[in-house]
């Protein structure tokens, strides 16, 4: 019982042995990520199209839901760029940004996000992220930084625009360019400028001037703090508002009000694809952050309980006000690299932010939109890994098909699709690749027991036995493939009196390979040819004996092909060897 | 270049040796399969929604252009069972059934899925066939059988009724069954009883008369067409027409004027998923037919140019009123058996269709629905084996849900909703069972070279090195699998150093596993765990050589697991072994 318990609330595992030291330890770490945390909550609220505010909504109950759920003890969940964009790419289409329809079907989308995730850990589903391969999801997340790059461009300019996909996005600003509003890009450029220094340069400097490595690298995560404080003095001081500089405004103070979002079967059905793909991709992306946080410290991630963990962060979004979130990258690090101990440093983050929503939101009335893309901007552009494509070319042109598939799918017809055509491409290329396994025509290394590829030794072949090796597991990808190869094999060797299929490759017989090998043993007979095995696993003879296959296929299945040949051909070519038959005999009592 | 013309015309292997002795039986075969094709024909456009002299039509250019391109000699094309009930399941929520709208909707199905079937040749796509599997299929025909049965059963019963699937259908029978129109019901029960016996019965009555085995079969197959004159000289003779029996009535006499179906755009966007559909199932049914009749003579088929005849039949049957068609299983055998030679008797059976066409039209006015109704019903029983269930059920469960699914679907939904649950379903389990390959941890029998599993063999472990096998090729269906493994392995194995991975069931590395293969090293080193490679495969490693991993993962590539010990924990476990250690680097010489 208490064991069960402790599986789905790993927390009493790190609880029970709490101290003064990791308190101390976690306490600094919730201080430095809460400085990091503020800035790009608010940014990536505005990315998805909400008002800013809701960013930091969705950093606190989604860390204490993940802190008493999740397996990693340093993973950050909050809102991040590419949940955020395909949260604007399905809600954008269908309400108006900043509305109030807006921000509830966000809530919704998160709720429903949860949900699945949850769905998917109650079914054990997790398998389902496989879908997702590494140059998909890698092309989706360069793709979605361009796009994210470009969206957000706009804000630095002082202009407006709107555009469905990135060409669009980069003719209009191109078009809306004379009309950019100067003290708006005078504060957007600067703080790109100020944020690239920072974020390449600082770390170096402050170390040549003597500074502790450790602590200059903290200073650097705060960056953006100081940016957007500094900002804000600016507009404040010159009545840069006034002047036309874009800011946030009027944000409401305090804790947001607990409430389930409204529950209306229309758009639940129209946002389920969405929250399905959104959880997909934040569970892939926050169990991989997970894990390569946990190797560091040996410790262990149980993928189907981060499903729980995600699942239960993002109904606490949608009870909260917030909108989906996930495991981000960034954030974590800074929280490992800060020393936290246990997911306890997520709570005080919570409360870090709790506090800042109470107090400090009066604050952020001056905050320039600028300053929130900026930050946006330099944070995606480093997901942004164009050479990864070069990479998996010179690696594997299938593999790299599927990847600019997905990157042009983003960026040409909308986040949603191109990652559902990369990862239609890549299931097809999958199938192409193992419906077409090697087969191939074997003979016997003369002097030995052993069995080599016709094409690439030089081997004995009897004229009467057909030996064919099969390096795949046989399923209904290449059930077909191999009713055709042998159908081939056949025309070609008018001589053969049997076909010995060795098997040791084969991991596996479905019932679509075992209807073709019924198949393919009817034909055979029908030519005047017998079918046999030889070097069949345990495991698949186990289930071949569940099947009519053996009694009936009219052959034998052989320990080895050498003993194939021995017994269907010891005249011809065979009796060159000078091994005893006995030994097989041996052979077959253990294998008994 | 004349290679090259006999590759996409097979016609040319067979047309030089063509002679007296295999055109005579040609023409034996022709007149058989003609007079068996025409009540089916009739039957099957009927079963599909169309005016009966469609099947006619489609039974004429379709073979003349299967005989051009096609690589089978006896496959016999033409409207089939499955195909038609799914033209009728694309066409019948569009138009009324019998309008002339209906008609040319079925030419241009029929033109878009010769279009699919030649593209498909074009782009080398034959392995999408692949997603359609065993079970699938099987699944499919015999739901389709079910449903074709229920719905041919209001012809029987001279009722009228209307139903979306089988339940709805029975339902309906059941509630009309009193509304029975006797003279129907007579011709109807006494013509599948007759059908019965004569498939059942009558070859073997007529040996035990002292007939010839072979004459007794042939006489069997043109059982429907003794029924159909039977009953239209009965129609004739008691005026049942005017009782009431539903007959054909008046039909075109003459050949249909070619014409190229109206092109469009939007009903072709409604129609094409259909049309994908029908090609790919009519490719799998008329491939696997061709292969079975194929292998009986040792002859070949060749599964791209299938593509190629199927879509030119298939574009024939468009130009000439026709529907969608393929290769037919009882035809094909027919023809077979009755002693065809080469596709010419196709050629044949398309003349004596069409000599039909053009005179004996007349003749069938009086012939009933309920006859037509019990040909098909009689044809399509034989095609339901619901003992396939059982069986697959007994091999695999996974495969046997996927069947299952597939025939609820097909009887519950509808026929593409099933069929496309059957192949969302057979995928998803394939995903789930590839995704979760077997990873042994392994030791070394003692005294020996061989490393086998530690949880079933008694086997010494190094404390200090982790041997760990794969037995899967690493792609993305499994990529991630593979890190969680390994996490959980070096969670539990705190003292290890090395972590030597097996390779020697690993047929593929593709870009995702490689991005795997990476993290775990990355994650492995955080821990002060190295990876080594052990015994990978030759096509493996010249991949592998494409990409940086090899020059950075700090690891060894070893050619066995043995060596690998040797050289990594040469001190503790393994110099209770005797073998000199020189014998290794003479391997390595050879494997240079």
């Amino acid at each position: 019982m208490k064991q069960r318990l402790a599986r789905y609330l790993p927390m009493l595992a790190w609880a029970r042995h709490y101290d003064r030291a990791a308190a101390t330890k976690d306490s600094l770490a919730a201080l430095i990520v809460t400085l990091m945390l503020i800035p790009q909550s608010l940014a990536y609220a505005m990315l998805a199209g909400l008002p800013p505010v809701t960013g930091l909504y969705a950093s606190m109950l989604p860390l204490i839901a993940y802190t008493l759920f999740g397996t990693s003890r340093t993973l950050a969940v909050g809102p991040v760029a590419v949940v955020s964009l395909m949260t604007a790419a399905a809600l954008g289409p269908l309400f108006a940004p900043g509305s109030a329809e807006y921000a509830a079907a966000a809530m919704l989308l998160a709720l429903l996000s949860g949900a699945v995730l949850l769905l998917m850990a109650a079914l054990r589903l997790g398998f389902l992220a496989n879908f997702l391969s590494h140059p998909v999801i890698s092309g989706f997340i360069s793709a979605s930084g361009i796009l994210i790059a470009l969206g957000q461009l706009k804000h630095i300019l002082g202009i407006s625009i709107d555009g469905e996909n990135a060409v669009q996005l980069l003719a209009a600003l191109l078009t809306a360019l004379p009309g950019a509003h100067l003290p708006t890009l005078a504060i957007g450029g600067n703080t790109l400028l100020f944020l690239y220094l920072v974020r390449s340069r600082l770390s170096t400097w402050l170390q040549h001037l003597g500074m502790n490595a450790h602590i200059a690298g903290t200073l650097t995560k705060i960056g953006p703090v100081a940016a957007l404080l500094l900002a804000i003095a600016a507009v404040s001081a010159f009545g840069l508002a006034d002047a036309g500089v874009r800011v946030v405004g009027e944000v409401p103070r305090g804790l947001p009000s607990l409430s389930l979002p409204m529950l209306e079967p229309a758009l639940i059905l129209q946002l389920l694809p969405a929250a399905v793909l959104i959880s997909l991709v934040g569970f892939v992306e926050s169990v991989s952050v997970a894990q390569t946080l946990a190797a560091k410290r040996r410790e262990r991630i149980e993928p189907n309980q981060e499903l729980v963990a995600l699942g239960g962060a993002n109904v606490a979004a949608a009870l909260s006000g917030g909108f989906p979130v996930t495991g981000g990258f960034a954030r974590s690090v800074v929280n490992f690299d800060a020393g936290a101990q246990t997911p306890l440093a997520g709570v005080l983050t919570a409360l870090g932010i709790g506090i800042t929503v109470l107090l400090f939101t009066p604050l952020f009335h001056n905050l320039p939109h600028a300053v929130l893309a900026a930050t946006i901007i330099v944070a995606v552009l480093s997901l942004v890994d164009l050479s990864a494509l070069r990479r998996t070319w010179r690696y594997s042109r299938q593999d790299a098909a599927a990847m600019a598939a997905t990157m042009l799918g983003v960026l040409l017809i909308g986040v949603e699709s191109g990652i559902l055509l990369g990862v239609g491409l890549s299931l097809l290329l999958f199938l192409w690749r193992t419906s077409q396994p090697h087969i191939a025509v074997v003979g016997q290394l003369p002097g030995s027991e052993h069995f080599r590829n016709v094409e690439r030794f030089a081997v004995v072949q009897s004229p009467r036995v057909l030996s064919v090796r099969v390096d795949e597991s046989l399923y209904f990808p290449n059930a077909r493939f191999l009713e055709d190869r042998i159908a081939e094999l056949i025309g070609r060797h008018p001589q053969a009196e049997h076909l010995v299929l060795m098997c040791p490759g084969v991991n596996l017989i479905d019932a679509s390979a075992l209807e073709s090998l019924e198949a393919i043993t009817a034909r055979l007979h029908a030519a005047g040819i017998q079918l046999h095995l030889s070097e069949v696993k345990g495991p698949v003879m186990d289930r071949l004996r569940h099947s009519d296959f053996l009694s009936h296929f009219g052959g034998q299945v052989f320990i080895s092909q050498y003993e194939a040949l021995l017994a269907l051909d010891p005249d011809t070519t065979f009796h060159a060897l000078e091994r005893p038959r006995e030994r097989f005999a041996s052979i077959k009592e253990n294998a008994g």
